[in-house]
């Protein structure tokens, strides 16, 4: 590459990439790849063994920016990539890089294998490209054999093979492979693989592995560890092609239902840190072993991990007490991001495969939110993004290029159903679209397992099976929103009994009312109380985006991103119906599924990406809603309902909205309606989310 | 110390060192030291509580190079150091470097209390100052408390403080501190004292230990681990005083008592190697016990650790297979140093402890070697050093500044005494020294116990006590030299046995004959055969030796430094007189103890020698005695006894030395003289020693 290039050299381009650049005649497509930065794996060292550099050859010209059909362009195959192809084959149009060389002008398709998996991702993110740069490399290398008259050490001479083929200089080595050394040497006759690992280009490359011979395999796992569920990647470090998606439930689940009775479980039981570590990594040793029969892939394969997960999912994944983050001030033990190694965690992975956890933004602000901000990257854009994730507490991000702030709102478990009458998990069975006709007030739905209505013919014989069990969470915002929508509540949110005599659905209970949404083998009702629960979380959501907002002087955003399982399964329209988001044209609010999951990916796959977001979450300005005096007044102006059906009109149908009511027990009387909450009474709500 | 400097800034001498600077009036002691690269210990960071930065202080006046007696080169005492002074006071004319500031002229003793047990290390030793840079450094800060509107991490704030007093960036940190940092942040009520480790200037710093508060007690180990025995100091980091020194004898002896039966023992034994391994931990376990009970300290407070050891020892210390070192090539696992945690070797020490092992110099030529190196310095002088470890086998150093050499000689087991008739180890009884009279052909000698000789009055009934049970290791060589000079034994080592009609104690057994040293209740002859055995060593010694000289192209070596226990013991003057060392004025010729301990001493005290031993250890050139076909005819050049009594006029006394025998059957016969030995044979000896 040293030789002086001219403006006859041959002129290479690399797609996707677009990078382009003159190369000298006999140049390898592999070296000209390499000297542009673009990513193309090699684990032979241009032995022409492990195929893993193969790239998609289109001849070109670019004299008149058209390619046109030349043979000459490309070195014809040699004996090494000949004898490649009739072993191991090689489709059409594909050559090895190492053992090809340019000869005219080229273009180059690195072929782009990642491809993440729909369930879990947007479909529109099956078209993203995550470009490689893994923090681990795999290097083959032939070491000379013992020398008396220069008796350097078995390793020692391994790792002068490795400076000399690999360019690695000043390497570390793994403490348990000091005993593995000699007999993995011999027995791969001096030839072995070295997984050489480098989280960052500062830090200094480890060899955390080594096989015999040529070792072509080498996978990562991408993990987002949820409250509720746990969801991993496992993915081709060498190609990037995700091999296996799965989740489980996460087993903390009983030791208590929440993350706040997770804490006093800690702080009750001397051994409760312990147990709840213990639980969640053996569930992650599960989910291990579950992606890797999935995929038909070793677990000694995995070499490398990205972990991320809501700050206290973190600590006690990391073996620490996450006591500190149930009470003010809410101190993380450690915030920045932590590199350990699997083996430290008990991981049954590789034993000296890596460990990378995202940093967490704050206190409730975990590095699932960093994960997700990785994932959809306000900060990449001028656009300005708000970010949401909804769970017991929503965590929110907003912002663009310039300034991107973070704060988390205490919105309770109702958008997960839990504080709500009728509510249940997603389940066959469970309610998950309702519509109501504002004439009749007579509802019609669907349940998970039937694609049918419920007033459409053959729906009684499909739920007869699966009965009608309840509201699953993510609809509860749609039956709110439709009961406002048809006049069964009021902006203000109280449910109207004086309809009780123009419907037999509107039933008394107490003092308030209640709307009966199926009356089969179990009686689904939304109570007066279901309302003023999703009224509170609602309320504190848009509070939060609005002091966001105003942090940032913005009066509107430019784009929506809905992060996690319940924005997967919301209605964005209905969502802005009863104003858990701010105004937003409808086109740019769209649910992002496992954001964080995503990004954490997108961190193994590429270890730019780690400083990236390392750099993020130190720019993202924290706002601590509970230090926010402004936070109060937000939240109480967020307790109405909007009139939202203008912005609508396929929602408005032929209702007449009803009158805002304005009878003296309203709002603040003991039927539940909102109030104005104390300062302790949010950290004690808080406590309980 | 950015401020201009000028003439008439005050001039500061730091001693021992010797480094001088001048600084402004105002800039404290501390800062002058560091400025100057003046290793001063400080724990709180200036706040006048850890005292480690003590200091004697001469006020001076270089104007006529000589010290007057001035009051106002230094600054009065302020409070703070007046309060240390009143809680735990302060030695006269000792002030705190980091509260006292330069105000004139002055002359700094730094105290340098580094101390070598007179048991382990020459006399010659004890004045020698280790210049301190240990890798280890306490650190005390003061963090911020958990600030809500700035949720940056508790480990992370700790770190920021670490750089802003301290000036440590991009600090690692011990993955076993984080499930402990907030509890000893608050424990300390935010001041903790953080232990970081860097071993070399380009590796990052750790966070390897926090405690509560202040704390102000680090310690290291120093540890030797032969095959025989392994040998540990305790030094305080902060202080560099050696706080206890032990040894114990290698337990692994029950599995072998020299080393190739040792690796015979892995060969032979599925579970040796691990055997073995945790033998010699454990044995190291109980020696940090002991050290630390001597020296009153907690074997918490250990934090680094330095290893040396031949290279069978090495390996299983590290928990490797030593079997590739029992057969040619001899293959090293790994030559370099190691770099590793205590706890990844099962030691019970601070579980952030590091360890470092120096690195080997070649399959024969271990780490104890290095260290021996790096304690004499053969590499740091301009004389040429012979330096030489004599166990079971020769290791051997040679050279200067400008190039050093290094090889090991099968000596095997003989001069310690494991090959001869009545060796025996040092005990109270064996004999120690040797004389015998040439006319009468009687010997007097001493045993250990005992200060008499044999033939003074009073021995016997000291003798009855203790017994005469053998003879010991190190009076092999006297016996023989003095058989050799009293004319017993020929030039070519044969015991004449037509002296028999002059003495009784020539006794003939079979075809040889034997000397009577000793005939009481047990009869202590030195049989033909022994004198074949020290021959037989002394020639594979000197040959080594000779092989060596001849590389670097010399005649005579300068200096000859001893090693190891034997060279504790031997007489030089009767190891020139049997040829075990080349011609070398007397003087210059010494035993030097325990050098790999103090090399690992050295390492442990000060990081910049464990790059100065790695780069020397580089550059050290390895002859394989096995590879060179010179060497043999060297070894039988070697095998005669020289005519040295010229050297030694007052060895000499009144004998004629025999005539050189010319009969028939000399060299070469079957009564057990040398005779060129084939490579086999020889391989076949290593393998045994």
């Amino acid at each position: 590459m040293n030789a002086p290039l001219n403006h006859t050299d041959p002129l290479v381009l690399f797609m996707p990439s677009g990078k382009r650049g003159r190369f000298p005649k006999g140049t390898t497509v592999l070296d000209a790849a390499r000297e542009l930065g673009v990513y193309v794996e090699s684990v032979c060292g241009g032995r022409a063994t492990c195929g893993r550099c193969q790239v998609i050859v289109q001849e070109g010209s670019f004299a008149k920016h058209k390619i046109v059909s030349s043979n000459d362009h490309i070195s014809a195959k040699g004996a090494k990539e000949e004898r490649y192809e009739r072993i191991r084959g090689l489709a059409d149009g594909r050559r090895l890089s190492c053992s090809s060389t340019i000869e005219g002008d080229l273009v180059i398709d690195v072929p782009q294998d990642t491809v993440i998996n729909a369930q879990v991702v947007r479909k529109a993110a099956l078209d993203r490209v995550i470009e490689r740069s893994p923090a681990l490399q795999l290097c083959y290398v032939e070491v000379d054999q013992p020398d008396m008259h220069k008796p350097l050490g078995d390793l020692d001479r391994l790792k002068v093979m490795l400076e000399k083929d690999w360019g690695w200089q000043d390497l570390l080595v793994s403490q348990h492979l000091l005993p593995q050394t000699q007999s993995i040497l011999r027995k791969g006759q001096w030839g072995v693989t070295a997984a050489i690992h480098r989280d960052l280009e500062s830090s200094r490359p480890s060899i955390i592995a080594l096989w015999p011979g040529l070792h072509n395999e080498a996978y990562g796992i991408a993990c987002d560890i949820g409250s509720t569920t746990i969801a991993m990647h496992l993915v081709s470090l060498l190609s990037g092609r995700v091999v296996a998606t799965s989740g489980t439930s996460n087993p903390q689940i009983r030791f208590g239902e929440d993350l706040m009775s997770r804490v006093s479980y800690v702080m009750m039981n001397p051994e409760g840190r312990q147990a709840m570590t213990t639980a969640v990594r053996e569930a992650i040793n599960g989910l291990v072993s579950k992606v890797c029969a999935e995929g038909g892939v070793s677990a000694d394969d995995i070499l490398d991990a990205v972990f991320v997960g809501n700050p206290i999912m973190h600590h006690l994944f990391l073996g620490i007490d996450p006591t500190e983050l149930g009470q003010a001030p809410f101190a993380l033990a450690v915030s920045g991001a932590v590199h350990t190694w699997g083996s430290e965690l008990g991981l049954k992975i590789n034993h000296g495969a890596r460990v990378y956890v995202l940093p967490c933004i704050a206190g409730h602000v975990g590095a699932d939110a960093a994960a997700a901000t990785l994932s959809e990257g306000p900060h990449r854009q001028d656009r300005m993004m708000l970010l949401v994730d909804v769970g017991t507490n929503a965590e929110i991000v907003l912002g663009n290029r310039e300034r991107v702030v973070a704060a988390s709102s205490p919105t309770g478990p109702a958008f997960e159903g839990a504080e709500i009458s009728s509510g249940q998990r997603a389940a066959p069975g469970a309610i998950e679209r309702v519509r109501i006709d504002p004439e009749t007030l007579e509802p019609r739905f669907r349940i998970i397992g039937s694609e049918k209505w419920s007033d459409e013919e053959g729906f009684a014989e499909e739920s007869s099976a699966l009965g009608v069990t309840g509201i699953c969470g993510s609809a509860i915002i749609e039956v709110v929103a439709e009961m406002y929508l048809a006049g069964i509540i009021s902006e203000d949110g109280v449910v109207d009994g004086s309809l009780a005599t123009r419907s037999p659905r509107i039933l008394q209970s107490g003092r308030t009312w209640s709307y009966l949404l199926h009356d089969g083998k179990q009686r689904i009702t939304v109570t007066q109380n279901d309302v003023r629960a999703i009224q509170l979380a609602k309320s504190a959501l848009y509070a939060g985006i609005k002091l966001l907002m105003e942090k940032l002087g913005v009066q509107r955003v430019d784009t929506i991103r809905f992060a996690g399982a319940f924005g997967s399964f919301i209605d964005p329209k209905y969502a802005m119906v009863l104003g858990l988001i701010p105004d937003c044209d409808l086109k740019e609010v769209s649910a992002v599924g496992n954001a964080a999951g995503q990004g954490a990916l997108m961190a193994l796959l590429n270890r730019d990406y780690r400083r990236e977001i390392e750099d993020t979450v130190r720019r993202i300005e924290k706002i601590e809603t509970a230090l926010e005096p402004h936070f109060q007044q937000l939240f109480i102006d967020a307790m109405a309902l909007p009139n939202k059906v203008d912005a609508f009109p396929e929602l408005a149908r032929s209702v007449t909205l009803p009158a805002r009511k304005t009878s003296p027990d309203e709002p603040g009387t003991s039927d539940g309606a909102p109030r104005r909450r104390s300062r302790e009474e949010r950290a004690a709500r808080r406590s309980r989310s």
